[in-house]
Protein backbone atom coordinates (compact mmCIF):
# COMPACT_ATOMS: atom_id res chain seq x y z
CA UNK A 1 0.00 0.00 0.00
CA UNK A 2 0.89 3.81 -0.31
CA UNK A 3 1.89 3.98 3.21
CA UNK A 4 4.41 1.33 2.92
CA UNK A 5 5.72 2.29 -0.32
CA UNK A 6 6.15 5.65 1.41
CA UNK A 7 8.07 4.15 4.03
CA UNK A 8 10.24 1.82 2.17
CA UNK A 9 10.78 4.69 -0.65
CA UNK A 10 12.59 7.41 2.53
CA UNK A 11 13.91 3.80 4.10
CA UNK A 12 16.12 3.86 0.84
CA UNK A 13 16.62 7.61 0.75
CA UNK A 14 18.09 8.02 4.50
CA UNK A 15 20.19 4.57 4.09
CA UNK A 16 21.53 5.85 0.80
CA UNK A 17 22.58 9.18 2.38
CA UNK A 18 26.54 9.10 2.60
CA UNK A 19 27.36 10.32 5.69
CA UNK A 20 24.46 9.23 7.87
CA UNK A 21 25.58 8.46 11.25
CA UNK A 22 28.68 10.99 11.28
CA UNK A 23 29.84 13.73 12.88
CA UNK A 24 31.54 16.73 10.94
CA UNK A 25 32.95 19.49 12.85
CA UNK A 26 33.95 22.37 10.63
CA UNK A 27 35.42 25.91 10.74
CA UNK A 28 33.97 29.01 8.90
CA UNK A 29 34.72 32.68 8.32
CA UNK A 30 37.66 35.12 9.63
CA UNK A 31 38.62 35.84 13.42
CA UNK A 32 39.01 38.88 14.55
CA UNK A 33 42.13 39.89 16.82
CA UNK A 34 40.88 42.40 19.20
CA UNK A 35 43.96 45.56 19.38
CA UNK A 36 41.43 47.60 21.98
CA UNK A 37 37.83 47.59 22.24
CA UNK A 38 36.96 49.79 19.04
CA UNK A 39 40.05 48.43 16.29
CA UNK A 40 41.06 44.51 15.45
CA UNK A 41 42.96 42.62 12.82
CA UNK A 42 40.95 40.62 10.42
CA UNK A 43 41.22 39.01 7.13
CA UNK A 44 38.49 39.21 4.09
CA UNK A 45 37.50 35.74 4.42
CA UNK A 46 33.59 35.68 3.58
CA UNK A 47 32.93 32.24 5.23
CA UNK A 48 31.01 31.13 1.91
CA UNK A 49 33.09 28.39 1.31
CA UNK A 50 32.91 26.89 4.98
CA UNK A 51 28.89 27.61 5.08
CA UNK A 52 28.80 25.62 1.78
CA UNK A 53 30.67 22.52 2.50
CA UNK A 54 28.50 22.83 6.01
CA UNK A 55 25.35 22.55 3.51
CA UNK A 56 26.96 20.03 1.59
CA UNK A 57 27.76 17.43 4.46
CA UNK A 58 24.25 18.29 6.23
CA UNK A 59 22.45 17.45 2.84
CA UNK A 60 24.76 14.51 2.52
CA UNK A 61 23.36 12.72 5.50
CA UNK A 62 25.82 14.24 8.39
CA UNK A 63 25.46 15.54 11.57
CA UNK A 64 27.55 19.02 10.92
CA UNK A 65 28.64 21.42 13.63
CA UNK A 66 29.56 24.60 12.12
CA UNK A 67 31.88 27.00 14.32
CA UNK A 68 32.38 30.35 12.81
CA UNK A 69 33.45 33.61 13.20
CA UNK A 70 32.29 36.94 12.61
CA UNK A 71 30.07 36.67 8.85
CA UNK A 72 26.61 37.83 7.29
CA UNK A 73 25.84 34.74 6.28
CA UNK A 74 22.75 33.17 7.06
CA UNK A 75 23.21 29.17 9.20
CA UNK A 76 22.56 26.47 6.38
CA UNK A 77 19.30 24.76 7.64
CA UNK A 78 20.28 21.70 9.80
CA UNK A 79 23.47 23.06 10.91
CA UNK A 80 24.68 23.64 14.24
CA UNK A 81 26.24 26.88 14.45
CA UNK A 82 28.76 28.06 17.22
CA UNK A 83 29.70 31.82 17.06
CA UNK A 84 33.44 32.74 17.81
CA UNK A 85 35.10 35.91 17.03
CA UNK A 86 38.79 35.66 18.34
CA UNK A 87 41.25 32.45 17.51
CA UNK A 88 41.32 31.27 20.76
CA UNK A 89 37.63 31.23 21.24
CA UNK A 90 37.89 29.19 17.73
CA UNK A 91 40.26 26.79 19.16
CA UNK A 92 38.32 26.30 22.44
CA UNK A 93 34.90 25.42 21.05
CA UNK A 94 36.60 23.39 18.10
CA UNK A 95 38.83 21.30 20.98
CA UNK A 96 35.06 20.99 22.97
CA UNK A 97 33.55 19.93 19.93
CA UNK A 98 36.06 18.01 18.45
CA UNK A 99 35.52 14.39 20.53
CA UNK A 100 33.60 12.19 18.33
CA UNK A 101 34.01 13.77 15.36
CA UNK A 102 34.72 11.62 12.20
CA UNK A 103 36.10 14.38 10.33
CA UNK A 104 37.03 17.67 10.99
CA UNK A 105 37.79 20.36 8.05
CA UNK A 106 39.26 23.88 9.07
CA UNK A 107 38.11 26.08 6.49
CA UNK A 108 38.38 29.06 8.87
CA UNK A 109 40.93 31.67 8.19
CA UNK A 110 42.32 31.78 11.29
CA UNK A 111 44.85 34.73 12.48
CA UNK A 112 48.26 33.07 12.66
CA UNK A 113 49.57 35.90 15.37
CA UNK A 114 47.01 38.23 18.16
CA UNK A 115 47.81 41.35 19.55
CA UNK A 116 50.33 40.97 22.38
CA UNK A 117 48.83 43.39 25.00
CA UNK A 118 44.82 44.10 23.85
CA UNK A 119 44.30 47.69 25.71
CA UNK A 120 41.29 47.82 27.44
CA UNK A 121 40.77 51.37 26.34
CA UNK A 122 40.66 52.86 23.04
CA UNK A 123 44.28 54.05 22.67
CA UNK A 124 45.25 57.23 22.21
CA UNK A 125 48.35 58.03 20.18
CA UNK A 126 49.29 61.20 18.40
CA UNK A 127 52.63 60.16 17.44
CA UNK A 128 53.30 60.10 13.81
CA UNK A 129 54.25 56.12 13.93
CA UNK A 130 53.36 53.56 16.07
CA UNK A 131 53.78 49.89 16.40
CA UNK A 132 51.88 46.65 17.11
CA UNK A 133 53.22 43.67 18.89
CA UNK A 134 52.19 40.34 18.04
CA UNK A 135 52.19 37.15 19.18
CA UNK A 136 51.38 33.51 17.79
CA UNK A 137 47.85 32.30 17.98
CA UNK A 138 46.91 28.37 19.23
CA UNK A 139 47.17 26.29 15.82
CA UNK A 140 43.91 24.91 15.41
CA UNK A 141 44.08 22.21 12.87
CA UNK A 142 47.55 21.06 14.19
CA UNK A 143 46.13 20.63 17.43
CA UNK A 144 43.29 18.68 16.25
CA UNK A 145 45.75 17.04 13.89
CA UNK A 146 47.81 16.17 16.56
CA UNK A 147 44.98 14.38 18.84
CA UNK A 148 45.41 10.41 19.39
CA UNK A 149 42.07 9.41 18.33
CA UNK A 150 42.37 11.96 15.61
CA UNK A 151 39.59 12.88 12.85
CA UNK A 152 39.86 12.57 9.35
CA UNK A 153 41.19 16.12 8.98
CA UNK A 154 41.50 18.41 6.58
CA UNK A 155 43.28 21.56 6.15
CA UNK A 156 42.42 24.87 3.83
CA UNK A 157 45.64 27.07 2.19
CA UNK A 158 44.66 30.58 0.98
CA UNK A 159 47.57 31.31 -0.64
CA UNK A 160 48.76 34.56 -3.34
CA UNK A 161 52.20 32.54 -4.85
CA UNK A 162 54.16 29.19 -5.08
CA UNK A 163 50.32 27.53 -3.92
CA UNK A 164 51.39 23.90 -4.12
CA UNK A 165 54.41 24.15 -2.26
CA UNK A 166 52.90 25.58 0.47
CA UNK A 167 50.31 23.54 0.81
CA UNK A 168 52.27 20.45 0.62
CA UNK A 169 54.20 21.69 3.02
CA UNK A 170 50.87 23.15 5.61
CA UNK A 171 49.78 19.32 4.87
CA UNK A 172 52.82 17.39 6.27
CA UNK A 173 54.51 20.09 9.12
CA UNK A 174 50.57 19.58 10.34
CA UNK A 175 50.24 15.88 9.86
CA UNK A 176 46.75 16.40 7.84
CA UNK A 177 44.83 14.04 5.96
CA UNK A 178 43.74 16.27 3.27
CA UNK A 179 44.53 20.21 1.76
CA UNK A 180 42.55 22.18 -0.36
CA UNK A 181 44.47 25.15 -1.61
CA UNK A 182 42.95 27.95 -3.72
CA UNK A 183 44.83 30.75 -5.31
CA UNK A 184 43.06 33.84 -3.64
CA UNK A 185 45.17 36.24 -5.83
CA UNK A 186 42.63 34.97 -9.02
CA UNK A 187 39.85 37.44 -9.87
CA UNK A 188 36.22 35.43 -9.44
CA UNK A 189 37.83 32.72 -6.56
CA UNK A 190 38.56 32.71 -2.77
CA UNK A 191 37.46 35.54 -0.40
CA UNK A 192 33.87 36.90 -0.72
CA UNK A 193 33.35 35.69 -4.10
CA UNK A 194 30.49 33.17 -5.09
CA UNK A 195 32.84 30.97 -7.06
CA UNK A 196 35.72 29.04 -5.90
CA UNK A 197 38.60 26.59 -7.32
CA UNK A 198 40.57 24.41 -5.09
CA UNK A 199 43.53 22.17 -5.78
CA UNK A 200 43.17 19.40 -3.31
CA UNK A 201 46.29 17.26 -2.11
CA UNK A 202 46.77 14.34 0.05
CA UNK A 203 50.19 12.91 0.95
CA UNK A 204 50.70 11.07 -2.89
CA UNK A 205 47.68 12.15 -5.09
CA UNK A 206 46.22 15.53 -6.37
CA UNK A 207 42.79 16.56 -7.15
CA UNK A 208 41.65 18.85 -8.81
CA UNK A 209 38.53 20.93 -8.52
CA UNK A 210 37.80 23.17 -11.57
CA UNK A 211 36.22 26.63 -11.08
CA UNK A 212 32.31 26.55 -10.05
CA UNK A 213 29.75 28.08 -7.35
CA UNK A 214 31.13 27.23 -4.42
CA UNK A 215 28.03 25.18 -3.58
CA UNK A 216 29.27 23.10 -6.62
CA UNK A 217 32.79 22.78 -5.12
CA UNK A 218 31.54 21.60 -1.59
CA UNK A 219 29.43 19.10 -3.04
CA UNK A 220 32.62 17.40 -5.36
CA UNK A 221 34.89 18.29 -1.70
CA UNK A 222 32.61 16.72 0.75
CA UNK A 223 32.31 13.54 -1.51
CA UNK A 224 36.18 13.61 -2.06
CA UNK A 225 36.73 13.67 1.37
CA UNK A 226 34.21 10.81 2.18
CA UNK A 227 36.11 8.88 -0.35
CA UNK A 228 39.19 9.12 0.51
CA UNK A 229 38.47 8.61 4.34
CA UNK A 230 37.15 5.40 2.99
CA UNK A 231 40.34 4.66 1.11
CA UNK A 232 42.62 4.97 4.23
CA UNK A 233 40.25 3.33 6.96
CA UNK B 1 -9.43 72.30 -8.68
CA UNK B 2 -7.82 69.26 -7.79
CA UNK B 3 -4.79 69.25 -9.72
CA UNK B 4 -3.74 73.04 -8.33
CA UNK B 5 -4.78 71.82 -4.82
CA UNK B 6 -2.75 68.99 -5.54
CA UNK B 7 0.40 71.49 -6.92
CA UNK B 8 -0.36 73.43 -4.12
CA UNK B 9 0.58 70.78 -1.29
CA UNK B 10 3.36 69.07 -2.97
CA UNK B 11 4.71 72.86 -3.33
CA UNK B 12 4.32 73.76 0.15
CA UNK B 13 5.45 70.09 1.28
CA UNK B 14 8.68 70.88 -0.99
CA UNK B 15 9.20 74.42 0.68
CA UNK B 16 8.51 73.59 3.82
CA UNK B 17 11.41 71.17 4.06
CA UNK B 18 13.87 72.29 6.33
CA UNK B 19 17.30 71.75 4.35
CA UNK B 20 16.13 72.07 0.86
CA UNK B 21 18.61 73.22 -1.28
CA UNK B 22 21.71 72.19 0.84
CA UNK B 23 24.18 69.79 0.25
CA UNK B 24 25.17 67.60 2.78
CA UNK B 25 28.23 65.40 2.88
CA UNK B 26 28.23 62.42 5.34
CA UNK B 27 30.95 59.95 6.08
CA UNK B 28 29.89 56.04 7.57
CA UNK B 29 31.40 52.65 8.31
CA UNK B 30 34.57 51.43 9.06
CA UNK B 31 37.90 51.86 7.05
CA UNK B 32 40.05 49.22 6.16
CA UNK B 33 43.52 49.27 6.24
CA UNK B 34 45.85 46.46 4.36
CA UNK B 35 48.76 44.34 6.16
CA UNK B 36 48.81 42.32 2.86
CA UNK B 37 46.33 41.09 0.10
CA UNK B 38 44.51 38.90 2.97
CA UNK B 39 44.58 40.84 6.19
CA UNK B 40 43.55 44.11 7.29
CA UNK B 41 42.80 46.67 10.27
CA UNK B 42 39.62 47.53 10.83
CA UNK B 43 37.16 48.40 13.72
CA UNK B 44 33.65 47.54 14.36
CA UNK B 45 32.25 50.50 13.26
CA UNK B 46 28.91 49.12 11.44
CA UNK B 47 27.64 52.30 9.67
CA UNK B 48 24.19 52.76 11.22
CA UNK B 49 24.18 56.17 13.09
CA UNK B 50 26.02 57.50 9.74
CA UNK B 51 23.57 56.13 7.52
CA UNK B 52 20.55 57.36 9.75
CA UNK B 53 22.14 60.35 9.45
CA UNK B 54 22.49 60.24 5.56
CA UNK B 55 18.50 59.02 5.72
CA UNK B 56 17.52 61.78 7.80
CA UNK B 57 19.16 64.85 5.98
CA UNK B 58 17.43 63.38 2.73
CA UNK B 59 13.96 63.08 4.34
CA UNK B 60 14.45 66.94 5.38
CA UNK B 61 15.09 68.10 2.14
CA UNK B 62 19.26 67.70 1.27
CA UNK B 63 21.00 66.48 -1.50
CA UNK B 64 22.84 63.85 0.23
CA UNK B 65 26.46 62.27 -0.98
CA UNK B 66 27.84 59.39 1.77
CA UNK B 67 30.69 58.10 1.62
CA UNK B 68 31.19 54.63 3.30
CA UNK B 69 33.68 52.07 4.14
CA UNK B 70 32.61 48.60 3.89
CA UNK B 71 29.10 47.89 5.63
CA UNK B 72 26.35 45.73 5.20
CA UNK B 73 23.80 47.93 4.71
CA UNK B 74 21.82 49.50 1.90
CA UNK B 75 22.00 52.45 0.71
CA UNK B 76 18.97 54.74 2.08
CA UNK B 77 16.61 55.77 -0.79
CA UNK B 78 17.79 59.18 -2.47
CA UNK B 79 21.33 59.14 -1.17
CA UNK B 80 23.89 58.95 -3.53
CA UNK B 81 26.46 56.43 -2.15
CA UNK B 82 30.09 55.87 -3.02
CA UNK B 83 32.11 53.43 -1.55
CA UNK B 84 35.80 53.39 -0.56
CA UNK B 85 37.87 50.72 2.00
CA UNK B 86 40.85 52.70 3.42
CA UNK B 87 41.11 56.13 5.44
CA UNK B 88 42.98 57.61 1.82
CA UNK B 89 40.64 56.12 -0.43
CA UNK B 90 37.77 58.18 1.70
CA UNK B 91 39.74 61.07 2.16
CA UNK B 92 40.57 61.29 -1.59
CA UNK B 93 37.01 61.33 -2.24
CA UNK B 94 35.90 63.41 0.37
CA UNK B 95 38.30 66.34 -0.80
CA UNK B 96 36.55 65.80 -4.10
CA UNK B 97 33.13 65.96 -3.36
CA UNK B 98 33.18 68.46 -0.52
CA UNK B 99 33.05 71.80 -3.11
CA UNK B 100 29.66 73.28 -2.78
CA UNK B 101 29.03 71.32 0.19
CA UNK B 102 27.00 73.17 2.84
CA UNK B 103 27.56 70.99 5.68
CA UNK B 104 29.77 67.73 6.46
CA UNK B 105 29.90 65.35 8.99
CA UNK B 106 32.57 62.84 9.47
CA UNK B 107 31.15 60.39 11.04
CA UNK B 108 33.19 57.38 9.76
CA UNK B 109 35.79 55.80 11.93
CA UNK B 110 38.64 56.01 10.15
CA UNK B 111 41.56 54.30 11.02
CA UNK B 112 44.42 56.70 12.59
CA UNK B 113 47.07 54.93 11.39
CA UNK B 114 47.84 52.67 8.07
CA UNK B 115 50.36 50.16 7.69
CA UNK B 116 53.65 51.62 6.90
CA UNK B 117 55.04 48.86 4.12
CA UNK B 118 51.89 47.17 2.78
CA UNK B 119 52.89 43.25 1.77
CA UNK B 120 52.44 42.89 -1.96
CA UNK B 121 51.94 38.87 -0.89
CA UNK B 122 50.75 37.16 1.72
CA UNK B 123 53.00 37.43 4.52
CA UNK B 124 54.76 33.94 5.79
CA UNK B 125 55.82 34.11 9.03
CA UNK B 126 56.99 31.35 11.73
CA UNK B 127 57.94 33.64 14.00
CA UNK B 128 56.84 33.26 18.23
CA UNK B 129 56.08 37.21 17.53
CA UNK B 130 56.21 39.14 15.15
CA UNK B 131 55.88 43.45 14.54
CA UNK B 132 53.60 45.55 12.49
CA UNK B 133 54.81 49.07 12.20
CA UNK B 134 51.94 52.00 11.33
CA UNK B 135 52.56 55.71 9.70
CA UNK B 136 49.78 58.30 10.14
CA UNK B 137 46.27 58.67 7.89
CA UNK B 138 45.55 62.14 6.97
CA UNK B 139 43.58 63.29 8.96
CA UNK B 140 39.74 63.67 6.96
CA UNK B 141 37.82 66.56 9.41
CA UNK B 142 40.99 68.17 9.47
CA UNK B 143 41.24 68.85 6.38
CA UNK B 144 38.02 69.28 5.43
CA UNK B 145 37.63 72.15 8.17
CA UNK B 146 41.09 74.18 7.20
CA UNK B 147 39.55 74.69 3.82
CA UNK B 148 39.07 78.41 3.08
CA UNK B 149 35.13 78.00 2.11
CA UNK B 150 34.79 74.73 5.03
CA UNK B 151 31.56 73.77 5.14
CA UNK B 152 29.72 73.30 8.76
CA UNK B 153 31.53 70.54 10.10
CA UNK B 154 30.46 67.97 12.45
CA UNK B 155 33.04 65.00 14.05
CA UNK B 156 32.25 62.60 16.23
CA UNK B 157 34.03 61.58 19.04
CA UNK B 158 33.46 57.49 19.67
CA UNK B 159 35.12 57.22 23.32
CA UNK B 160 35.82 54.91 26.44
CA UNK B 161 36.52 57.41 28.75
CA UNK B 162 36.53 61.09 29.59
CA UNK B 163 34.34 61.31 26.71
CA UNK B 164 33.98 65.48 27.57
CA UNK B 165 37.52 66.02 27.88
CA UNK B 166 38.33 64.05 24.68
CA UNK B 167 35.54 65.44 22.02
CA UNK B 168 36.45 69.44 22.91
CA UNK B 169 39.96 68.81 22.60
CA UNK B 170 39.43 67.55 19.60
CA UNK B 171 36.83 70.17 18.34
CA UNK B 172 38.99 73.01 18.78
CA UNK B 173 42.39 71.11 17.95
CA UNK B 174 40.78 70.72 14.37
CA UNK B 175 38.61 73.17 14.10
CA UNK B 176 35.19 72.20 13.83
CA UNK B 177 31.74 73.05 14.54
CA UNK B 178 30.14 70.92 16.45
CA UNK B 179 31.23 67.24 17.89
CA UNK B 180 28.89 64.63 18.64
CA UNK B 181 30.25 62.48 20.93
CA UNK B 182 29.06 58.78 22.35
CA UNK B 183 30.50 56.47 24.76
CA UNK B 184 31.17 52.99 23.05
CA UNK B 185 31.76 51.50 26.01
CA UNK B 186 28.26 51.43 27.31
CA UNK B 187 26.15 48.54 26.56
CA UNK B 188 23.08 49.22 24.10
CA UNK B 189 24.43 52.43 22.51
CA UNK B 190 27.40 53.30 20.09
CA UNK B 191 28.89 50.55 17.56
CA UNK B 192 26.80 47.76 15.64
CA UNK B 193 23.64 48.54 18.20
CA UNK B 194 20.15 49.95 16.85
CA UNK B 195 20.16 52.35 19.19
CA UNK B 196 22.64 55.41 20.65
CA UNK B 197 23.05 58.65 23.04
CA UNK B 198 25.21 61.34 21.70
CA UNK B 199 26.18 64.25 23.53
CA UNK B 200 26.85 67.28 20.95
CA UNK B 201 29.38 70.34 21.75
CA UNK B 202 29.82 73.41 20.51
CA UNK B 203 32.73 75.63 21.47
CA UNK B 204 30.06 76.87 24.25
CA UNK B 205 27.24 74.83 24.25
CA UNK B 206 26.85 71.29 25.51
CA UNK B 207 23.47 69.51 23.78
CA UNK B 208 22.14 65.75 25.28
CA UNK B 209 20.49 63.52 22.94
CA UNK B 210 19.48 60.61 25.09
CA UNK B 211 19.24 57.07 24.36
CA UNK B 212 17.16 56.37 21.35
CA UNK B 213 16.73 54.44 18.07
CA UNK B 214 19.68 55.42 15.61
CA UNK B 215 17.13 56.86 13.60
CA UNK B 216 15.68 58.72 16.16
CA UNK B 217 18.95 60.14 17.46
CA UNK B 218 20.14 61.10 13.74
CA UNK B 219 16.55 63.04 13.23
CA UNK B 220 17.60 65.06 16.43
CA UNK B 221 20.79 65.35 15.27
CA UNK B 222 20.04 67.03 11.74
CA UNK B 223 17.56 69.21 12.89
CA UNK B 224 20.22 70.31 15.51
CA UNK B 225 22.89 70.98 12.85
CA UNK B 226 20.42 72.85 10.64
CA UNK B 227 19.80 75.21 13.79
CA UNK B 228 23.45 75.74 14.80
CA UNK B 229 23.99 76.66 11.49
CA UNK B 230 21.63 79.18 11.34
CA UNK B 231 22.86 81.02 14.09
CA UNK B 232 26.20 80.56 12.99
CA UNK B 233 25.29 82.43 9.84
Amino acid sequence: DLVELTCQHFQKNTQSKLLTGQHWLITAGPTREAIDPVRYISNHSSGKMGYAIAQAAVNAGATVTLVSGPVTLSTPSGVNRINVSSAENMHQQVMTQVENTDVFIACAAVADYKIAEVSAQKIKKSAETMQINLVKNPDIVADVAALANKPFTVGFAAETQDIEHYAKDKLKRKNLDLIAANDVAKNGQGFNSDNNALTVFSYNKKFELPLASKSDVAQQLVALIAQQRDEKQ
